[in-house]
């Protein structure tokens, strides 16, 4: 089949292997996939994967023990939990200890004609949410991560440090309790969207001295992270949502002295992401910067760099469901 | 007035000039101070500080504007606020960015005839706490600071990473939920009152592979931080309490991944860390390593290195009060 493999190599082949049908698992036919910063990263060699790329994607399931789901539109959580072992028994499947992650740790992606997924990570995609929109249900829940982890009270002053693909995630899923929120970032070109959606956006620069409740660095660099730290009040958080800050270094004794919490935060719930895309409390559309489809996919990834969403077409999905 | 001073040198003086009584303070005779790890730090260096030295003590006030304190024995919170600012007006007098701090930042400390404090900073001690058990507040405050950041659910297990003198309370008040509670350290020769305690006591090399929803890093060492971390749980609490950790580095990335939240934490609520004494839920007799004078006080500071708590008698407190 036609898949985007990296094997030190980034290449599309015409024939990669089709996955097998395993017990507990649904062959999907993906429609579009997204490119993430994640994505790049392992093209420079991040967590040592080979195989199939992408985790962020919509597609129709063709092939599944449990009928029921065959033919259904539907989104993937990416780790692949055994359910079995201690961690995935306290809930925290996200964390278990021997899963798989799509695209990224020992399963193959979804840049493919097929992928294979266990049942238990599929989600229905309602009908009135566009395979354009569903795509980007993986990074809105690694946004939505941030309010299940941190109790986010409307009354705090919130600041995203980050102005790409994930900070434009993150920004409207926490302005969403009516916080004040500050996007910090580089790229003014892209604010008018967000200022439209009362979110205030300043380069860092224009912040000297400000201090807030609750930060999120989402910049994946070390001067990001630096500005983000910056920017917590004595007794705030600082979300950390990158797992590519190379050697940062943070302060630990001003760590303590500020009583600062850290928190690290990765993929989060897809059922409450659906439900903001279904409710329209959250934009994707601007967000897109370019289509490709799979065999354009080498272009795509050099599109990626630096850009919003760049998004691959796989198949043509919206023909065939419902 | 006889006084331990650190200029760059450590050294006892029969002639430091007394302090003024200055409005919304008040002078306290202090009877007994304790010798804490932040005190060796400072006469290496730590927060470049000049002047008298001590931060735990009790004692007699002899004087204050508000007669009602005349007399009475108090112990005093060390960071002196101005109460106007922000973060004061928010609650957070600890995190004052206007602040002094007794014998740490430019405000003499309690290892003198006299000290002056801020009334605001003054506690009463019950009668029935005695001097060497009221002089352990302040760093019984700090470990009940931690009750006050985080939930800890009675049903968790938790490790604290140093058995010295600031473990020696962690331990104490972490058990009081009924937590299981791991000590880890180096002094098997300490652990027997933990031990009757119902504290698990250890060295980190017999923990291998056991993980902990709460960890405590309480070593001020790259090695201990780097043994505490080692035993947070995916999803678990990292409490950072001390403030010299030199260069550590943690991977901030393998923290994103494992969604681990680090907490800061430093000075505590004196008013649970009494009423812990008051009820007797917490031992202190069994920690005093040994008792100087006030003259002897540069080779308190010699016996200090390494000990569990070192105090230092000022004056006879317990006849003057009550």
């Amino acid at each position: 089949m036609d898949a985007l493999v990296f094997d030190g190599t980034l290449r599309f082949t015409h024939d990669h292997p089709e996955p097998p049908l395993i017990v507990g698992e649904a062959l999907i036919r993906p429609h579009l996939a997204g490119i993430c910063n994640t994505d790049l990263e392992i093209t420079h060699g991040y967590m040592g994967f080979r195989g199939v790329l992408g985790h962020e994607f919509v597609g129709t399931v063709v092939a599944c023990a449990d009928q029921a789901w065959v033919g259904r539109r539907v989104v993937g959580e990416i780790n692949a939990a055994c359910l079995t072992c201690p961690t995935c028994l306290r809930g925290d499947h996200t964390h278990c200890p021997n899963r798989t992650t799509l695209g990224i740790d020992r399963r193959d992606g979804a840049m493919a004609q097929l992928v294979s997924l266990p049942i238990a990570c599929l989600h229905l995609v309602p009908d009135s949410v566009p395979d354009e929109a569903a795509v980007f249900v993986e990074p809105l829940a690694a946004a939505v991560e941030i309010l299940e982890q941190s109790h986010l009270r409307p009354t705090e002053r919130v600041a995203v440090v980050g102005d790409g693909k994930l900070g434009a995630m993150i920004v409207q899923v926490l302005r969403l309790p009516g916080c004040e929120v500050t996007l910090v970032g580089r790229h003014p070109e892209r604010w008018a969207l967000f200022e439209r959606m009362g979110v205030r956006c300043r380069t860092a620069d224009a912040l000297a001295g400000e201090q807030f409740d609750l930060v999120v660095d989402c910049t994946g660099q070390p001067a990001g992270l630096a500005t983000a730290r910056s920017l917590v009040r004595p007794r705030g958080r600082l979300i950390l949502k990158s797992t590519f800050h190379a050697a940062s270094e943070l302060n630990l004794t001003r760590i303590v002295v500020d009583e600062v919490q850290l928190i690290g935060s990765r993929c989060g719930p897809f059922a409450p992401a659906l439900r903001l895309l279904e409710r329209g409390l959250v934009e994707t559309a601007p967000l897109i910067s370019a289509r490709y489809t799979l065999p354009e996919a080498l272009a795509a990834f050099e599109a990626a760099q630096g850009a919003l969403k760049v998004l691959v077409r796989i198949s043509d999905g919206q023909e065939q469901h419902g």
